[in-house]
């Protein structure tokens, strides 16, 4: 898509400088609003905005939706609060609220004064949640039926109000003190008799997510029940807005990059990789970096208390950045399990023991295999004393496999039993733990061992 | 859910030992599937099954559709073909051709002659296709509309047919040869006068999937694109089936994990963690680790060849650990960040020259950061000549974090490039060779500055 984009980019601009609006908005007619966003990542902000503006309803706000958030500020910025103000209205209103919160404050208070009363209530409702709970995410343009309507009635209030919804086919219905009573998808009133009430076939007490539900969550209930929208609701059971599929795909696909990013070691990034500042993306890598040094620094002082050990038998020194590579990566593999595990609901902290129990057996199984290697390899380097070497090397193995094997699965359920996301700290944390236990394990047993060397 | 399931375990357990199917199903009839099959994972396989064939429809079908895919498996043996068939057919379209696939063959092949001829074929339809494309996915049950029917035709039509169908807020089009001519939602449906043609308000020439897509890609579209529904089309055209909104939010979490797994060093699982067989696990796992030992088995046959200039400086032996940490660390952040920008389409292959620039800008300044904190430990550990030690600390951690930042961000691209998913091999692979590219600077550098060192 983005290869063909860039072929027609020299036509658009060409048009931009000498087309009316009129033109603009012709030529682009048949775009999918989509497409129409890349056109305007690739074009200069002021270009961009000239072509937003040009554009016709309801293709403008939905291009406008789908640009990526750092070229969205920019171009809002270009074309001022007072253009803005009619793309804004039409806005879906949890994107709405988003866009709204992030701009620079002067252009935010124009653009809010701009607005007619009910959107600005709209926005203020919207930006009082935590940005990564179910209220952060939900919108408040849903239909409400009542109980006693009958279907061909709702299907009218539909038919009213639908347009501007963000989804038709999920209602719902509430009672005067805007309690949630039941729920009616588009599919019973299509396929119910036309005279049957409301709340003889809408499914009553229906599954509903609390407002500060963390959205991880939030996803992992709409995959569950595969529902359309869910709907959300206050402490005191009053209806405040859905969450709809298609928010749900979009979170999912950003917290797997964020859980990928922490456990990859750095602050996940806000924004795409390309387009995030180079300083930024820095700082955000050198926190971990920082904290692994600190990390290897207790390693290398470790080592020097062992300095007379090392000194006496060399051969041990060959075999560290194997035993650290090997305590490293059975952690890592062991958190990862357990990270994703809690991520999808599959593992929660009380099965503990349960995985303590296997991520014993398996360390101690992957570990002696380590440790054969461990002997094969010190026959093959034909070392002196390799006996000792090899008793050693293979011990450590088999210690540093199964202590990492166990810090890395026992570490992300410790930090969610206390309510830290497990992802944050885990695999670079599980990295610098088994780092230092590796290498003083390594030089505990040579310690037994080296000693009975001769000299 | 699951603490809640677990109290009432008691009392499902004694139902089915005493209560009939009838007493079963009226037990059951308020709970929703995914909380049915919560308890039936927790059941015995035989009381599980009990439990299933005692439900009335549609909560049966619902309900075994919602259990994991081993437990599935092990209930349908209990059950047997003859008291499946009822199920089966109930199935959606795409979750039964995979169930019917990964049965044993002679449950399998019963079950398939118990069929009506209709399913047989749609079974043996869906199973041509590879399980991670979009035909894999995919369901034939959607509903087709002519383009000269009225809008009211049209609802007629979905009264109909709806009841049978995956999904019924998006309808296709299709044409005698069965090529795809339109898209119309049940939106458009309701808001359309009643006495419109379908050709008119139909969305023409509307965005589909080829039926051999990857899934990853599948998604990425209708995360885009926020379609309830997408059509799948054959190479000449013909509509297949769709993919639907709730099967792409579970191949996004998936896939997810996939890529997790595979980043954190291991073949991905099948199934959940606590269900994967322990030895199955440990296999999946050893692989990678003996990659990495071999990895680390080059490390250490380096350090052997420059044994002399280790024992005329012990202290670099110190530094070791950090130096290859740091190293790792940033080629697997740098990994990390391509990787997912590569899944999630926010970078290409193309981008390779820019992200490069980056990549060796943010690995110098790193790199030159960590340095600087080298040579403030070099003086604080007191070190005999901390000078030299202190430079060639410093040199190795700007080129190693370097040099691991380029390998990290340019391995999955090359990857990419040549077909390979890059989250496949891309994490671990990068950290083998970071760690002997650090250990090999470090000694070449060490050997440039060690010799001046004073005897």
């Amino acid at each position: 898509m983005s290869a063909l984009v860039r072929l027609v980019l020299p036509d658009v601009e060409e048009l931009l400088r000498e087309g009316s609006p009129a033109d603009v908005a012709r030529a682009f007619e048949k775009f999918h609003a989509a497409d129409l966003a890349d056109v305007m990542e690739l074009l200069e902000d002021e270009q961009a905005a000239t072509l937003l503006l040009g554009l016709e309803e309801p293709q403008r706000t939905a291009a406008f939706e789908l640009l990526e958030s750092p070229k969205r500020q920019r171009i809002a910025e270009v074309a001022g609060a007072e253009a803005l103000a009619p793309i804004v209205v039409n806005m879906s209103h949890d994107d709405r609220a988003d866009f709204v919160t992030n701009l620079p404050e002067a252009i935010r208070n124009s653009l809010l004064r701009l607005l007619p009363e009910e959107e600005r209530e709209d926005v203020d409702l919207l930006t009082t949640y935590e940005e990564d709970t179910a209220g952060g995410i939900m919108t408040s343009a849903y239909v409400v039926l009542d109980p006693d309507m009958t279907v061909s009635e709702a299907i009218e209030r539909v038919r009213a109000e639908g347009e501007q919804q963000e989804t038709i086919y999920a209602l719902y219905v509430v009672d005067a003190r805007k309690w949630l009573r039941g729920v009616v998808t588009m599919r019973q009133l299509i396929l119910s008799p036309p005279q049957a009430l409301i709340h003889e076939i809408m499914i009553k007490d229906p599954i509903s997510i609390s407002v500060d539900m963390d959205q991880e969550r939030v996803v992992k209930l709409l995959g569950r029940y595969d529902f359309v929208a869910m709907p959300v609701i206050d402490a005191r059971g009053r209806m405040l807005g859905i969450v709809t599929h298609d928010d749900a795909l979009d979170v999912a696909i950003e917290e797997a990059n964020e859980d990928a990013q922490l456990m990859g070691g750095l602050e996940p990034l806000d924004d795409p990789y390309l387009a995030t500042a180079l300083m930024t993306m820095i700082r955000k890598r050198a926190v971990w970096l920082s904290v692994l040094f600190v990390a290897g620094l207790f390693a290398g002082t470790i080592l020097r208390e062992f300095e007379a050990t090392l000194q006496r038998a060399v051969a041990l020194i060959f075999f560290l950045p194997l035993i650290i590579a090997s305590g490293g990566n059975s952690g890592s593999q062991s958190a990862t399990l357990v990270i994703r595990g809690l991520a999808v609901g599959e593992v929660k902290v009380t099965d503990a023991w349960r995985i303590a129990r296997r991520e014993m057996a398996s360390g101690l199984i992957l570990g002696t295999l380590l440790g054969s290697y461990g002997i094969g390899v010190s026959i093959l380097w034909g070392l002196d004393d390799w006996q000792r070497i090899a008793l050693t090397v293979s011990v450590t193995l088999i210690a540093i496999v199964t202590v990492g094997s166990l810090l890395g699965s026992l570490l992300p359920l410790l930090l969610q039993r206390i309510g830290i996301d497990p992802a944050i700290t885990s695999a670079p944390l599980v990295a610098c733990l088994v780092d230092i236990a590796g290498i003083l394990i390594y030089v505990l047993v040579a310690g037994a061992f080296v000693p009975l060397l001769p000299t």
